[in-house]
């Protein structure tokens, strides 16, 4: 079993915003980085927070990310704009492409913007919530590594492709933000570290065939050796594998196609770069009419939803974005559970780039 | 064993294109309902095609559907829509609001419309076909009756909502429609017909445990009893139920919400209306850039998907829309099988509308 100590957010906050201006970046996108990267924690989705860390640090010292590049519009028209990330830390780009979005919607109901050569973004439902700051609708996908198997495949072709959709409602929004496959690798590490059989639904091995053994899943991703994990669905047409190997599809069209990029089979192919693409949009929700009537209404069906009857022995009905919102409550003037592997690569991390690492007891 | 007599494709449409009108319809509204029912039965979609016609039959004698009624916009802004079916023929109210995004995308690049007060609108993937026509990304969803049991829940508060996405390429656009829950209710009335069980992961009866038993299920929601179809990934978490159900809730948001109508929990409630309500949109890709080029690029990424290796003893790996597109192509100049039960209320229907029903030998 994996140990935890418990760090307060502040401290791990300070942490990462002294780190990350030592490879380069400026103290306002060391700022950036270090929110975005702990979002994700305050979130309780430990595997885009600072676990991830010891990745972006390699990512930054080979040089698949380049501290310096700043993301360039290279098309662009009042609704839309296609955005080159040059190899920029995807956050800082995402975090722009999506103010774009923003300041589009503003002028003309909608935004729309597409990235291409970034790199990983963390945790997307992070953009989404910067429209729901303007009073608007976020949307954001990304692409990624190619980890998911089509349907009737053996090779991974598709990326997790996250779609993330948020719109404001109270007393929390509507925030969505899920992979279109059945997990992500974050979730297969945990089960390889624990030694537990993963569902026979989850994976297929080099033949296509399912498999239940975690480590084996991971060990094929990483070799590129063939299988992955199944998009939604499952890898059958009988659990809806199809309809997840669609929605994972859709999404590269929109971040790979769209932005003039690669596709998810492409990225972390060519040496040097990711090639990761990104999509941003962001509505005003005013341009369907009254938007207090229309954010009302939502808080009604949202509710409704939650309040509708439940299982026996399930104590609730969630919404999407309560339980990221409620962990983040509880953690933001509170502590954060970080996992002795992550502690000792942050201090190997920050005594090698020459930072104080003051963060635990 | 349902048993099926085959109608050449032309007097399947003349029949049709004949009975529409003998409600009230004119000549174009019949030809245009012909047009959208027999499309899923090119598609080989029985379920929304010919086989739906006693529903739709009942839905115009009860007044559910008006047939006078003409759909109307309410709100209006150069990149966006709002229209109240009036309670018209959802195929006719869907076509005009597909036309007017696309109208709307040729000016601005972007067209987003959102319809209430409608009623079922046929097969969701020949209104992204419309925008495949003008060049243009189209994207449909449509909220239906509740159907489909959030996670922990035990009474279904949502729709099969559907989500349509379609971009050109060649030889065949991307053309993905599917829903958000496991499967539709067409599918559970078929496992009833045939009495084999249903996989376990489905559905829930009434007191939110997983249940093989199609016909309990199918008529517990049609009495309202509780229970229903799991969303897409299942009823528990562990096979991402949740996300189905969190992207069912998103359909819901640009259907319900975003028209000022009905969520689906509300959807056949009040008697003399179903409340349903959809969402369109146009894109013009070319605001992102060539369009030539990206077209292309979506043309070798489908390729890269179908020439991808298979699992042995699996023919093809087909992209969304392939299946439908060589269906059609077969059809359309041939024969369409139609079921015995289906064809007997045909006749039942054409004789009630003083209609000549010449389909079969």
């Amino acid at each position: 079993m994996a140990e935890y100590t418990e760090i307060p957010y502040p401290r791990l906050w300070d942490f990462c915003s002294r780190l990350f201006p030592s490879y380069g970046f400026s103290a306002e996108e060391g700022k950036t980085i270090a929110e975005i990267l702990l979002r994700a924690d305050l979130f309780g989705i430990e595997s885009h927070g600072i676990h991830r860390l010891v990745r972006y640090d390699e990512e930054i010292k080979t040089g698949m990310v380049t501290v310096r590049a700043k993301p360039e519009i290279i098309h662009e028209t009042p609704v839309s704009a296609v955005v080159d990330g040059h190899k920029a830390m995807g956050q800082l780009t995402a975090v722009r492409a999506m103010e774009l979005a923003i300041e589009k919607a503003s002028h003309s109901g909608i935004g729309m913007v597409t990235v291409r050569n970034s790199n990983h973004y963390g945790i997307a439902g992070y953009y989404t919530g910067l429209a729901l700051e303007a009073d608007f609708i976020g949307i954001t996908m990304t692409n990624t590594e190619a980890i998911c198997v089509p349907t009737n495949g053996k090779r991974a072709m598709l990326g997790t492709n996250p779609i993330a959709f948020a719109m404001p409602a109270d007393p929390l929004p509507f925030s969505f933000d899920a992979s279109t496959t059945m997990v992500t690798r974050g979730t297969m590490e945990v089960y390889q570290k624990s030694g537990k059989p993963i569902p026979d639904n989850w994976a297929v091995d080099t033949i296509g065939h399912p498999t239940t053994d975690a480590g084996e899943v991971v060990r094929n991703i990483i070799g590129k050796f063939g299988g992955g994990i199944a998009p939604l669905g499952g890898s059958s047409e009988t659990g809806g594998g199809h309809k997840g190997y669609g929605l994972a599809t859709m999404v590269d069209i929109c971040c790979g196609i769209l932005s003039g990029g690669l596709t998810s089979n492409h990225i972390n192919i060519k040496p040097g770069e990711t090639g990761i693409c990104h999509y941003f949009a962001a509505i005003d929700y005013g341009i369907f009419g009254n938007k207090k009537e229309q954010k009302h209404a939502l808080s009604v069906f949202l509710e409704e939803l939650r309040s509708s009857p439940r299982v026996d022995g399930k104590d609730r009905i969630y919404t999407h974005g309560e339980k990221a919102m409620e962990t983040m409550a509880a953690r933001i003037n509170g502590v954060i559970p970080v996992n002795e592997k992550t502690l000792g690569e942050m201090r190997n991390i920050a005594s090698r780039q020459g930072v104080v690492c003051d963060i635990a007891p």
